[in-house]
């Protein structure tokens, strides 16, 4: 297998309801990554495109045949997946293998989706189809309660009482907020307190407003090449060193294990294996936080903090910047934004900016060298994780 | 890269409207496909399946988790692929390169669809999404609409009075009927005859019912698995040698070359290059006959006849069994039926069989050793081919 290198990244700002449309949005990512790689679209070989509800947003199903004939790669082999929120993650671990095995020198991958303008409310019922769509949604298992019902599970089994798990949650929350004040592509550039966390409405309880990430428009892009590719296209070439993928299926299967995740516990153990690294050793990571009780979670099924120490981590600085995991400097979907079926690229995108020194001062990672992306599908039904390492 | 065999195939009834979940019904053909390569779920070490409207036909999307779940292959990696009608095809060559690759040795790949259960008028619009959804389906460019529009092109440019085409293009849904008589999966058993089909109700002009292939439930499944694998399962593997996969734009764009595809004749030089085949050596070929039209252009898109040719091999007798290469002995779309997001597969199964020699003697291609299959998504969006060889 060869080794595989992301050379250029684009990203669009991710917002409310873009006027622009999911071809407008991905051809706008994938321009910026082609031209940020010193290649012209007819180099593309191929196209890896992750979307959920193209059909739903757009009446759009194949958006992929259409996206490539945007940009100008006329007539190559384009490729959708629907792994829900995990898509693009998914669209570049197998974009991975096309290009590990030999078979291409230089393919894109990425991910459009316009969850934002389909509004909140019409978005969580639609969304919920990733769900299982005999036993759960139609009991009411929406994600917001799904995640309602974890954060009740993660009070108990860890015996942190509801209102200090709050607290700990908003701190997530609070510190995702604050990167994204940086982030000119972020959905937010709001910060918020503890406090303001504490007051605001709930969404479905325990969860309130900024316990949720929004739902956003937008796209990112890749470009996947071969080692030999990159050292001639590039001085910063950043190598997919470790890819992982695993799913569940029922939640009422997951009983005893749950409020862990152990897709994801499956997956990143895959990806560390195959990198040749623990947890020990990632300076930056861009987990799944789609609900405030996901960081916590999603940062102990990593295996960067142990079971039930989550919150006292975040509360002492040790997933921010300078603490032993810089987690979500993007802002994360809380602040960045979640455009579902584009947020696995948009880890890439951030990540490979971090490595590279590419990111404002105020939420630099400096001198980071190894980063991860940690993205989860409906209620947690596949989780991909992809381990990224600077070249040079 | 290793060599790649399909060792178990396995596949439903196609039919109307199931009484089966999609889970049920890929389930079913998932377990035919194991228990036929003498595997339990458990080896199984990757899913990769092809559905398109589950969202549509019943609120489910990230079918792929729930269905690893099911048949027992608990917490492997999972994809889900939507290329259209092409999407199972699509799956299996992605499938293919995860085991070319050497990364994975025992994979299973498959689709399913409720298109049946959706009723005819919904389907139409739904499926219509699959075209592009700003210029062509709001202009009233369905898929009937579309290939009705090849055929007055077809007539135009090759000088075939529209009348004698018409009876070109009955001949092909008669003798995909008659096949389809003695396949047991087959959605129809039903002779027809070139007058029935003639004095049949127009569905869009000039395409008549019995152009028009079904919309059906069903599922279908195969096992890939490297060389050294296969070798110790079973004593008949096929081999897949060669893959291809292309797409194009906007029907606007392609004014210039159409009723030929350009994304099929790309694809299938892709296809044959690879396993080192010409057109002349396919002994049989399951191809994307969703409309009769659709046959005679596939073809010839294939290299199977000159273009403009079709017709008149058909009346020849040279795309049926004993002929030049036997064309849909399955009965093909039009009369096996087309499950969409299971078709791709249903059509490996179907040349795995025929290379096996284990079909109805009234259908076999007695001494085939090389098969094809073609599978178009979209207003042919995107083509896959797949070309599978006798491994013994």
């Amino acid at each position: 297998m060869r080794k595989v290198a992301v050379i250029g990244v684009g990203h669009t700002v991710f917002s409310r309801a873009s006027e622009k449309t999911s071809l407008e949005l991905f051809t706008e990512a994938a321009m910026e990554a082609i031209s940020e790689s010193n290649l012209k679209p007819k180099d593309i070989q191929s196209l890896h495109m992750g979307n959920v509800y193209g059909d739903f947003e757009e009446g759009q199903t194949m958006i992929q045949a259409f996206a490539a004939d945007s940009i100008g790669a006329f007539n190559i082999p384009v490729m959708r997946y629907e792994n829900v929120c995990c898509s693009a993650s998914v669209a570049a671990r197998d974009a991975f293998m096309w290009v590990a095995s030999g078979f291409y020198d230089i393919v894109l991958v990425g991910g459009v989706e316009k969850a934002g303008s389909m509004g909140t409310e019409l978005a969580t019922r639609t969304f919920a189809m990733g769900s299982d769509s005999r036993y759960e949604y139609p009991c009411g298992i929406t994600f917001p309660a799904f995640f309602g019902l974890l954060t009740h599970l993660y009070s108990t089994k860890y015996g942190i009482p509801l209102a200090k798990l709050k607290e700990q949650m908003a701190i997530t929350s609070v510190q995702s907020h604050h990167y994204g004040m940086f982030n000119p592509r972020a959905h937010f550039h709001k910060e918020i307190t503890v406090e303001m966390a504490l007051n605001s409405f709930t969404v479905c309880s325990p969860l309130q407003l900024y316990d949720c990430c929004p739902l956003s428009d937008g796209a990112a892009a890749v470009i996947l090449t071969s080692e030999e590719v990159a050292k001639k296209l590039t001085s910063k070439p950043v190598y997919i060193t470790g890819v992982g993928l695993a799913s569940q299926g029922l939640l009422a299967n997951q009983e005893e294990i749950l409020p862990r995740i152990k897709a994801r516990e499956i997956s990143a153990k895959q990806a560390y294996d195959m990198a040749g690294v623990t947890p020990e050793d990632i300076d930056i990571c861009e987990l799944h936080d789609c609900f405030s009780i996901a960081s916590l979670i999603d940062a102990e099924g990593l295996g960067f903090f142990e079971f039930g120490t989550s919150g006292e981590a975040w509360e002492k600085g040790e997933a921010a910047i300078g603490g032993k995991v810089a987690i979500n400097p993007s802002g994360g979907l809380k602040a960045k934004g979640h455009p579902i079926g584009a947020t696995g690229t948009a880890q890439v995108y951030e990540v490979v900016k971090q490595l590279r020194g590419e990111v404002e001062p105020e939420r630099r990672v400096e001198g980071a060298k190894i980063g991860m992306t940690d993205t989860a599908g409906g209620d947690a039904g596949s989780v991909c994780n992809l381990i990224l390492q600077r070249g040079w």
